[in-house]
């Protein structure tokens, strides 16, 4: 191990499952990885394969140019770097911050990493523990795009495919928070569903086939309505959104019937009527996005 | 086309778009195809191509032992087959209603059907308009199975794949219902994470392809949890609702910041802490269901 320099070390602080994950891709790809985590012992098993453990933060940021941070929020992140001996340690090296957090967070952070010589880039990762260091892997970068071309040799360790966004801090969160929205919504699309299904004495094993069908016709829609709000010039709809609301007021009914709690669909269906109050009943249901949102950007 | 039998034909009542997609599968299968429409002229592009139109739904549903009827609900139909005229000229008949609505609307359906010497089944399409009369279209019925089997030959002409879920006449539309939870559901998290991301700077092209990758991955989530749902027992989970819900609020505090309502996702995240309240914080998030619907039906 001593054979590598600095400029081919990486530090990782944070050793939940994604950042054990992280250090393991890192020391797999022979990069010399140092690693500390808050509370003590979960170190072990990558000291084991090659990790060196420090014993303080500041020790730990201090023996790499890059410090990767991975930990459960932003409150996490700067109890650790905000200290004055590590944000001193850190002085003229690089974070990589890929805590999630919103674009907010990952914008203040921007400005106290300028404000101490600290080089600063923020990530997310959008895909679960096991895919890192694999092909499967997806992460999205933002921030000064020198300083990511510097680090991204490093950041290559941890396999999968890397993008870089943009200049803007806070995009790769934004891109986080954007696509957990859809991840979470589905989820518990999926859960009430489950719940409904089982009232009318169908189980989940029983439901699971078709509930994939329906998960499975998603992305293409996804991908086809994409121009449509972004334009604001909805199509002649097949499918409009007078037509969502009869489903969605049946799903309420049918739910309710049960004793079900139907607050997810009934605040959808809500936004969905308030298109159709305003005139745009024949347009596609995702009209409702200028409900959410009226404030349309230059294209 | 004189020289088929009333079995091989069957009569549509209902000519919007999927009525007439249902239609022309018929034709083009070379079944006598019989039609009829509330309001007239929608008719015509069918009978060209050998359609014979009636001009009351009673002589309509005379011409054939088996009635197809998809309209926007059950008030629809019902205001077609409760007419004395046209429930008098079906006795002794099948009718088949693929029209959206609840199971409760199928019961009581049914059971008027049953009142009137009516054979009745119930049923759902799941696909769009479309995939009628080709391999991807998926039918789901209900009702009872001897009706079904006699039908049976009669549905194949409309393609794709049909499945006899239960002899339980609300088994179809409880399918229907649980099915369009997820999507509905799934659609106003795309549109809402599409608001976020606007208000971010992120156009929905933008977005698209990672939305696009989320959206693949949940089939496979949808399948794998469904025995946890059954069982109620949660593998140690490496995405505690402990975490879920950390997303979640991260979510809604990029949203409301924006000034973009936060409904959908409130909704979601009030029944994941209450998960967390009674102390199931390490369980999957599909611990909601139980919360929705506590009550675990013997499997």
């Amino acid at each position: 191990m001593t054979s590598h320099t600095e400029q081919s070390a990486v530090t990782v602080l944070g050793l939940g499952p994604m950042g054990r994950a992280l250090a393991g891709a890192f020391l797999d790809a022979g990069l010399r990885t140092t690693i500390w985590n808050r509370t003590p012992g979960k170190d072990r098993e990558l000291v084991e394969r090659g990790a060196l453990g420090a014993r303080s933060p500041e020790t730990a940021v201090a023996a790499s140019r890059l410090t990767v941070i991975c930990v459960v929020n932003y409150d996490a992140a700067d109890a650790i770097v905000r200290r004055d001996t590590v944000t001193d340690a850190l002085k003229g090296r690089t974070v990589v911050n890929l805590t999630a957090d919103t674009p907010d967070r990952a914008r203040t952070t921007a400005a106290w990493a300028a404000g101490h010589g600290i080089g600063y880039l923020d990530g997310a990762i959008m895909t679960p523990t096991p895919t890192i260091g694999t092909p499967a892997a997806v992460f999205l970068h933002s921030g000064p795009e020198e300083l990511y071309r510097e680090h991204r040799p490093v950041l290559d360790a941890l396999g999968g495919t890397h993008t870089h966004l943009s200049e803007d801090i806070g995009r790769a969160a934004a891109y986080d928070i954007a696509l957990l929205d859809i991840f979470w919504t589905a989820m518990a699309g999926y859960a009430h569903a489950l719940a409904v299904a089982r009232a009318e004495g169908i189980t989940a094993r029983e439901l699971a086939p078709f509930a994939k069908g329906i998960g499975a016709i998603l992305p293409p829609i996804f991908e086809q309505t994409a121009e449509e709000v972004d334009s604001g010039r909805f199509s002649d709809e097949t499918n409009p959104i007078t037509s969502a609301v009869s489903s969605m007021a049946h799903i309420v009914h049918t739910s309710e019937s049960h004793g079900i709690d139907a607050g997810v669909m009934r605040a959808a269906e809500g936004l969905a009527r308030r298109v159709i109050g305003l005139g745009h009943g024949t347009d596609g249901f995702l009209r409702i996005t200028d409900i959410l949102n009226p404030v349309r950007p230059e294209l």
